[in-house]
């Protein structure tokens, strides 16, 4: 896997609001996947959730993800292997909001769940079909 | 997470040619995700590789993945947890064949490559959206 930067092409494939599937590890080391909303920030991919998640916790103690991208053709697709660089409280719904409107061109409905951000640094990725590098 | 057997709509959720990604583990337990094609074969997730994979060498190793199927609204998703229950070497590749015509018609084109088949035991799953259980 090439490691980063990541060229310009996977950068505009990774700035559409793409559907993608984030894996991350529980206690136990199993990994568990699920649908996630993201936004490339820089040269990391954000993440958010409601505090109260078991992924948050799960996160927390190994920081450790893989995310996978899908394009509009899903044979197009990238995978990024990365950790968790930062956390930060989302106290104004700044960084939620951030990522809705770039999916649904809306603010975040939830206006009262507390929610947290992660960004994630990437370490290495690979990308298939139109995204194929390296 | 409710643990199986799966229920009939969720069954129909999982047996349309829906795209999926898949979470394994590496040797040092990271997780990694790919897309990938799969099939319900019974009660059991059914995967294809290419034999040289590195996938097929992680999985080998350590067995426990998960996988995160999108409907064609993406909002609709559904998680499994589970471990690898059995392999099979595809030799006459029957099951990547069942696999591809599930996907797209036909069988599939590269008739020269060893491929290897895991069936993945379901131990728990979830749904979001229309697939929304438990």
């Amino acid at each position: 896997m090439p490691t980063t930067p990541i060229p310009d092409d996977l950068r505009a494939m990774l700035s559409k609001p793409n559907p993608a599937v984030i894996a991350t590890l529980n206690s136990s080391g199993q990994p568990i996947t699920v649908a996630t909303w993201y936004l490339l920030d820089g040269d990391r991919i954000l993440v958010n959730m409601d505090n109260t998640r078991k992924r948050v916790e799960h996160m927390r103690n190994d920081g450790r993800v893989a995310l996978t991208v899908l394009d509009d053709d899903w044979s197009t697709h990238v995978s990024v292997i990365g950790h968790v660089a930062e956390w930060k409280d989302d106290e104004a719904l700044a960084d939620i909001d951030r990522i809705s409107t770039h999916y649904t061109g809306h603010r975040y409905p939830n206006r009262t769940d507390p929610r947290v951000s992660a960004w994630i640094e990437i370490d290495r990725w690979h990308g298939w079909g139109k995204a194929k590098q390296g």
